[in-house]
């Protein structure tokens, strides 16, 4: 599952599933007796938690295929090893990986569901989708608000599963970072592409911080923390010009004091915690949707 | 949940409730659709896997929260990993550290039941638990009772979290082990306190002998494993002059000609096995009276 | 478990328990509140996965007992940590491991139902029982028919496995492999050894393919791998001489380009992928046989 191409209404109709799972109003175990595997080929213990506890408490047996020691090392190849996971009899394969293009390569080699838990710097379609819901759940509707995105964009799959789906559901997006890290060709009607975060922030009705990856320092890609924080980091001063009901995401874990400073992080306008609750809900749904 | 400051009747309680579950007097699926999570930033399979079967067999599901590769190697704090946990919907958080005061320090920060697995050198309050439910379940009563507990008293939390339990329930103590590794704060009324073993063990009702951890070895606190194993082993020939029925516990795993002989370990004395299945006994009734 | 020995009445009995599994004529969750542990000194996350699928299906539980930082490597023996597993109240233990004997070992200490999933190069039960499954589920009977087995046989648990099985339903076997990993012992009425892979597939039936154990090339006991391949290695050119209806089959993971050619791995003649799916049906029937 991809979000690029999804149909706004098709996006809506999933969310509202979701809200269901989110307030209790659907339980079921319709999973039961079925297997879901969790295939993850970069650690991401809070992305795969997410995903199991959404399948267990639909009631399916959760497979958490281990990578370390595993045929992966053995020099098998990921086409060979989605096939004999398959061949177990598991009903849905997530699947996160270090290529773009991963999740289509092992849906296109097998007859299960697979779910993109991310790939590469491609997409990360269930996290676009819990933060467009977080912030339809807050708002009602994202018609009409703008969002900032914050950081390495060019790197981000976050960023890219992002501006499918909000922009689909309605929301002007303003993207910004350090200039090596900001692709231009992302100008486009709606769209907002500066360096300048003070000018990103203003009119904000969110702000979405992108990690930090801190091996992109190595590359020489990043300038020190300390500078990235005063240029591109959100620091308290900046949050409090925001917008009075202005809201702050990051799809965590968070550096703090690097890209958001933790008095913002903890304070009253993060809704970071918010987006790990409704993370599960909209995993349901998704489950659900493809099994 | 600490041990330190819960009084008698409330101790009494709840192993009369964990007596109900070890006997099979009670079933019950009653945390089915909830999730435990076991968070153990120190490795201990045993520990984890009575934990795992104590909540698969109470019906919960077990998320097994994975620390390498997970966000706690991506520098995330304890706070910021357990508030992510518990936002994921988990019923309890089960939870072993390297640092005292870890439980708690996660108890205050998430609005979830927290148990705590052992944290530093401070408490393991289901060890201390189970072994006055072992031998609370061997004579009926601890009152009058002599348990020598021998070893590395200093930095044991199932020394500290006996000395609790074992006295609320009308034990006399004995501490002993080699002087670097003896606080000698401990004595007091009901408590004694020697380098002596020959003389902890004479008239003792129950031996704990606590496992040699290694590394302490390296640190020059511990002679040699042959000195170790003569002066504060419990050798065969110590074990010939123990009270027709005294027994033997250990934590595990066992040191075998370390701190025990092999003999002694699998001896009629020893209750060590006996432990390990009360104690998916007793983490039931703790796992029952926190969710 | 072990297959040397289980008289053809015993193996067929057990294979039409796994037929009516794979047919999906028997369902059940009998194993509803047992506990599973899989306990894998050595990784193998398939044949792991393929008993944990199986087990789950049958509603237990499975503690998958981790080695890494476990209580192995604070020098405990296998033995005492079987023993631990078992007073967990585990109703089986499925254990792997590089010791020829091990399962023996571990069966003979516990009271709890053991299977051997592989231990050394002595014997691989459940991958035998799956061999046969797939070749009787092809054929209807093995009886009359010639199944070459060819690698590395002096090492192989796999090939030891099915020498047994396979022979007890009938089957004759042909042995193939460079001469220093060829036992000469194995001849026996029957069964037939060469280091000719064209004279071992000449009138073969099936022919099973051993995976490659890349470390034994360390040891000089291979020769490089494209002359490996070209001598011992299942070419497109071999296998289109092969018998119009010879089947092809291999444990996994397979090397591709060396025991195997990719388009024969791939081709119509492969059976391994239905090998992976049968593997499930046969240890459900395993499990159930045993619990």
């Amino acid at each position: 599952m991809a979000l690029e191409g999804l149909a706004r209404v098709d996006i809506e109709r999933f969310l509202d599933r979701a809200q269901e799972y989110r307030e209790g109003r659907v339980g079921g175990r319709h999973l039961l007796g079925r297997v879901v595997a969790n295939v993850f080929y970069e650690a991401s213990t809070r992305t795969r938690s997410s995903f199991e506890v959404a399948a267990a408490s639909l009631g399916a047996h959760v497979l958490n295929w281990s990578l370390s020691g595993s045929s992966a090392t053995k020099g098998e190849t990921l086409v060979d090893t989605a096939k004999n996971i398959a061949a177990l009899g598991v009903s849905v394969i997530v699947v996160r990986h270090q290529h773009s293009g991963a999740a289509n390569l092992v849906a296109n080699s097998v007859n299960v569901s697979v779910i993109n838990a991310g790939d590469g710097q491609h997409e990360h379609p269930s996290q676009g989708l819990l933060d467009a819901f977080t912030l339809r759940r807050r708002w009602g509707s994202l018609d009409g608000r703008t969002v900032a995105i914050v950081g390495d964009v060019l790197h981000s799959r976050v960023a890219r599963s992002n501006l499918h789906c909000l922009r689909a559901l309605g929301a002007t997006l303003v993207f910004c970072g350090p200039p090596t890290l900001l692709p231009t060709h992302l100008e486009a009607p709606g769209i907002t592409v500066t360096t300048d975060l003070d000018r990103a922030l203003d009119g904000a009705d969110a702000v979405m911080m992108l990690r930090v990856q801190r091996e992109r320092q190595a590359e020489a890609l990043f300038p020190s923390p300390g500078e990235y924080h005063r240029r591109w980091g959100l620091t308290s001063a900046r949050a409090a010009k925001l917008k009075a009901d202005a809201v702050v995401l990051h799809p965590g874990p968070v550096n703090r004091g690097l890209e958001l400073a933790s008095e913002v992080a903890d304070g009253n306008r993060s809704l970071i915690l918010e987006q790990v609750e409704n993370g599960v809900a909209v995993r349901k749904a998704i489950l659900e949707a493809v099994s």
